[in-house]
């Protein structure tokens, strides 16, 4: 899948479609797995409906927040809950910015009316956030913050960053994002590499989305028993299993897998063998 | 997934999506099998890559042979070999017309031009015809004989409708796609209702695409099987292991079930639950 027909707006689909077919992932919703309310189809309808803001992104005009807000909007159609919000906000700026360098350049111009729309694209969700923040999306004080300091959506990732790994790569530079990318072009060409790549995340990055929902000492053993699988002391089958019973699914590395894949794509990677 | 946001081209891709995560289907790629070459991925990255041929099909304009030629160059670009060309010789006059009288209309107007298209078409594919028809797609010959007696592509369809059930669709009005429709909005919402439509296709009709594989006695084989999965006799599960070691995958029914779930979305039916 390395043809040069296929645009950046088709490789950030693509790159959605071969994370959640990607199996088995510990915990996350795969080709195996659903959750009760939110199936694999889910994932691949906002796959498939987030198309115009990604298209908008391709532009590489127009507001980032907003274009985030378009494609939270556009893929809330369906009834499954939060699908790819953590993916956008990596996915967007890659689009619109075409590669790492470029999104980079995009994120520093945002400006306050971005941190507005990306807080209105939060609201839209359930994605968690600790309620003890200032900055709480779900409390309309929020947007009062934001506009009497002058906030950028940069300035928004800065203050989630010690909490969110998907908000960090905004930060650093997109560091994991590029790791995820040289992992699967070491690891060789083939869908499983996928999976090999998300497992050597997790077992090196504790999960923020993990930390939210289960608390920090959850994450740890996720990570522990990442390593326990990589090192063929457990099988990743039996960890599925444990997780999705526990419910415990580490959607931030999953986001980040998202954007690797997006990376790699444009560097020749292929997914097929 | 009623949504009124939902555009034609949308649902067409949602319908591809869909109808390919129903499982299990017997014999054919599902979430739970794909084939050595032809993945779950393939299907899935086709449905994502048709995007600019529904797109032009949605304008009403141009002419349907030359679309159904773009969406199958575009989808060409993947390794997996064909996956929905079936599909987009239904899908295409249905997205360009918005519905069944529409497609019919849209048909009716094809000309010699449509014809030597959609044979262009066709030889970028991997599909099998016999090979002593006079209008075989890998004799060269086929072009002078279409321009000789001046055929439409209606025509080409007349000519194969004995023994293909996608081309019979363009001549009988699109009949076991509004059955398939019809099938879905008994059996109520949910994803489940998809196999149960292909089931029941499937125990009435003769998979035309299994006849040519592997001959009529198989077809009737398969047909008959699946009445005893419908009155319980046999499991679904059993029938599928048993067609996937066999290779006999009932590919015309698929993507005739793929241009009901189109008729369907469009007539309110959902598949979430």
């Amino acid at each position: 899948m390395t043809d040069l027909r296929i645009t950046v707006v088709e490789r950030a689909q693509l790159a959605m479609m071969l994370e959640v077919c990607a199996f088995p992932k510990p915990g996350n919703v795969d080709r195996c797995h659903d959750y009760p309310d939110t199936f694999l189809e889910h994932f691949l309808a906002s796959a498939i409906l987030a198309r115009p803001a990604l298209e908008e992104a391709q532009t590489g005009k127009g507001r980032i927040g907003e274009i985030i807000k378009h494609a939270v909007r556009d893929t809330n159609s369906h009834g499954g809950g939060n699908t790819h919000f953590g993916a956008f906000i990596l996915l967007i700026p890659l689009v619109y910015g075409k590669d790492i360098p470029g999104a980079l350049a995009a994120i520093a111009r945002t400006d306050s009316s971005d941190a507005i729309a990306f807080y209105k694209a939060f609201a839209m969700t359930s994605v968690r956030m600790p309620s003890s923040d200032e900055l709480d999306v779900h409390d309309p004080h929020a947007l009062t913050v934001i506009r009497q300091r002058d906030m950028t959506l940069m300035d928004i990732m800065q203050h989630s960053a010690a909490n969110d790994m998907v908000a960090r790569e905004w930060v650093n530079g997109f560091a994991l994002t590029r790791r995820g990318a040289d992992l699967l072009k070491e690891l060789g060409p083939g869908r499983g590499s996928i999976v090999r790549m998300f497992l050597t995340l997790l077992a090196t990055e504790l999960d923020t989305f993990v930390i939210k929902k289960h608390g920090v000492a959850v994450a740890q053993e996720t990570l522990l028993a990442a390593r326990d699988v990589l090192d063929g002391r457990r099988s990743v089958e039996n960890l599925d299993e444990e997780y999705i019973r526990r419910g415990i699914n580490p959607g931030s590395i999953a986001d980040i897998v998202i954007a690797s894949i997006y990376i790699a794509l444009g560097e020749g990677w292929s997914w097929e063998f």
